[in-house]
């Protein structure tokens, strides 16, 4: 008799097959023109979801639907684990910056090309497949499964925690299993230690009643733009230590942590080929404890006066710039929205009016290692690579990860499969296809291992 | 017998009419669907200029036409005068910021709105008419007259020096006379005294090879964005100095000047209408100071990363400021654009990469009064206002203003009629009707008195 191993290596061509069938899908949530696309993901991630031996509801909320898999056949006495997704995709925009259309999937250099490939269909659909392949081959699972599929994580998963806390009981759980995240390098097996938060707000800053010539005027009123470049600049010290005042005052020092931070095998040839710049950040840390456990201050846009062709003498009426915090745990992100607006008040100059408005804010989190959730997804990947997982943190937020464990009272498990550089959010996003292969692996041996 | 000003006072109302006329033929040198309105507008004028009883000639150059009319009837003992203007007009945008169309040009309480009312055709148009006076009821003028018209003003006038240049001898003249400045309040009949230079800049800061997740990534390179508003912040002190090393060498104390200038009734309560904000500058000067003797650093223009509605979490690649610097006598452009990138690259924090272009150079000017010139204009729009006249710095530049002085070896007279708040280069752009009538026969009265 075939084991689930056997058949998930025999069917893996049709498994890719199926996936760039799910990536010719434009699911992308932020488009209204793209609505019926959304429908149609969803349904097709739901017919294979069934055909894989689930018990499958589409479900409705004000915003996009949720897709439910079920299977409770393990018993009460087996572990029930959810396991969350997402269907929808990022924009695609700047069309003309990918070599291969968006939704036209191709594999090259052992890399699946395609909007959504790695953030997140792939990732899911991997787990798809790994219970099709325990039905198939025993006619069961060895735990008690929900899959979880959403179609608004890329606008901010509006409707996630609602519909969460209004299906609390039926979606009760010991563990919940997310993979969204990246592994630390090739062929190193990665669990997710911990998530940034983030709060993002929009800064406006105005001056003259109008744009004025900058001849007439100039010099005998604040430009708005300067004085925007004043508050940007102002906070940061020469080191890259944000100088908000009472910005780190709930980060932790996190001695322990970072003396095994050092075994992490951070890839920094990667990150500088990925980037294409030099390393600089906070003054004291390391590349991966910048990204990791330090709060950061980006800005993410700018926009006053002309920006066109040539030559405009104009003294802008206004500028604009949006500015968000990566945080970590214990800041919260009302809080330092709060610090900052402060901050910008204070050091605003004279003869200009600042609005600050917050768009979003989300909180940080550290897993809560040592669990069994955690051991047997040790066992699983290490015996996917065939090598030693290691625990990294990762940079960018999930701000329902917290969620997932308040209202479900479960530990979370983040075990993506991601790789550095694969243009998650930008053109040419790709999955590496050795790890769609082994993560589907792994994604078998987890519900084994945690069934022991 | 009527005299000349019986002749403007009759003839004003079609003076009027033919000005709103000269309005419609939307003449916008920037664009090059424009092409034919600017030959329309180039052959009108000639025509009137005719009708004035010049000897006419419309120039081709290497790009737009240049208009030459010419009375040579004074004989060798008058003064020759050579009046300069310009025909083509500022783009119109933003066209839904105008509350009438501005190629539709209308009056509304003692204004005439539209494209190009005070920026220059009205103050070109009333010189041609004061022209036309005098030889409809003298059939002379009392001077040599040259009425040299361009249309590429409001394109850094590339072709017009070069044609001076080579016309150098049919140009000939004792004094230069341009209305293309405004008055320093209403019924303030002005002679400008200065004019400030000007250096733009465009600067380039360049990090990451992408845009990248600024989750992921935020923290550990350096954010060009940041690192621009640190460029921009660092070139101001906190009395709204410039910290640029050698950028006021060259700038003059003028302390004799700073007394006159306690004189001028400078119109603070319009300066602040017209702004709508505060008076904030450079610590120790006045609002005229700031604005006629002492240089600025304004920024005209920001861009970086997204821009549009909500919060998209990027790392931009890149970041881009347009930075002029308006320059008062003795400091030379091209200096000012050296110590500027020098100041950049010393403060560019490291991890980026900083490019900087030169769009744009001009000098600086300052009238050297007594002569003739002055006191003959003085006694003009005296005359015409029934006003002491009074002497102004100009904020803008003009830098032909300063290429005439040193090609012809003629003074430069700056008889400007426009107003406070005119919107010139702005949404309803609008010349004082009342101006156009007494600017009509301050001209008239000038080529008397300058024949006396």
């Amino acid at each position: 008799m075939a084991t689930v191993a056997d058949y998930i290596d025999e069917n893996m061509p049709r498994f890719r097959e199926e996936l760039l069938e799910f990536l010719r899908i434009p699911s992308v949530s932020a488009r209204s023109e793209h609505r019926m696309d959304m429908s149609r993901a969803a349904e097709w991630l739901a017919d294979r979801m069934r055909e894989a031996g689930l018990d499958v509801s589409v479900e409705e909320t004000d915003g996009l639907q949720i897709i439910l898999g079920e299977y409770r056949g393990a018993g009460d006495d087996a572990p029930t684990v959810l396991l969350y997704g997402h269907y929808d995709v990022q924009p695609a925009e700047p069309l003309d910056e990918w070599t291969s259309p968006p939704f036209e999937p191709e594999v090259r250099d052992g890399k699946l090309f395609g909007r959504g490939s790695v953030d997140d269909k792939g990732q899911l659909y991997l787990h798809v497949k790994a219970i099709e392949a325990h039905m198939k081959v025993n006619g069961s699972l060895p735990v008690n499964v929900i899959v979880l599929a959403e179609g608004e994580e890329e606008v901010g998963s509006e409707h996630l925690m609602p519909f969460v806390k209004a299906n609390r009981d039926r979606l009760a759980c010991d563990y919940v299993v997310i993979s969204d995240t990246t592994m630390v390098g090739e062929d190193v097996p990665t669990i997710g230690t911990s998530l940034r938060g983030l709060a993002y707000l929009e800064v406006h800053v105005r001056g003259p009643r109008t744009d004025l010539h900058s001849g007439s005027y100039g010099g005998a009123v604040v430009n708005p733009a300067t004085a925007l470049a004043r508050i940007i600049a102002s906070m940061h010290d020469d080191n890259w230590h944000a100088t908000i005042d009472g910005f780190y005052d709930d980060v932790e020092a996190m001695d322990e942590y970072r003396e095994k931070l050092k075994a992490v095998p951070f890839d920094d040839a990667g990150f500088r080929k990925d980037t294409g710049t030099t390393e600089v950040g906070e003054k004291g840390y390391t590349t991966p404890e910048r990204l990791w456990i330090r709060p950061t201050v980006e800005v993410n846009g700018l926009l006053s006066g002309y920006t066109g062709e040539g030559a405009k003498t104009v003294l802008p009426a206004k500028a604009m710039a949006k500015i968000s915090f990566r945080l970590v745990p214990a800041q919260n992100p009302d809080r330092i929205a709060e610090l900052v607006e402060a901050h910008i008040r204070k050091v605003a100059p004279e003869g200009v009016e600042v609005e600050v408005q917050r768009l979003h804010g989300g909180n940080a989190w550290r897993a809560t290692l040592g669990s069994e959730l955690y051991t047997a997804a040790e066992r699983a990947l290490a015996a996917a690579w065939d090598r030693e997982v290691v625990y990294a943190g990762e940079g960018g937020s999930i701000p329902i990860v917290p969620e997932f464990e308040r209202v479900l009272g479960a530990p979370v498990l983040l075990m993506g499969f991601g790789l550095p550089g694969e243009n998650a959010h930008a053109p040419d996003e790709w999955m590496s296809v050795e790890n769609f292969e082994k993560g589907t692996r792994a994604s078998a041996r987890l519900w084994t291992e945690l069934a022991r």
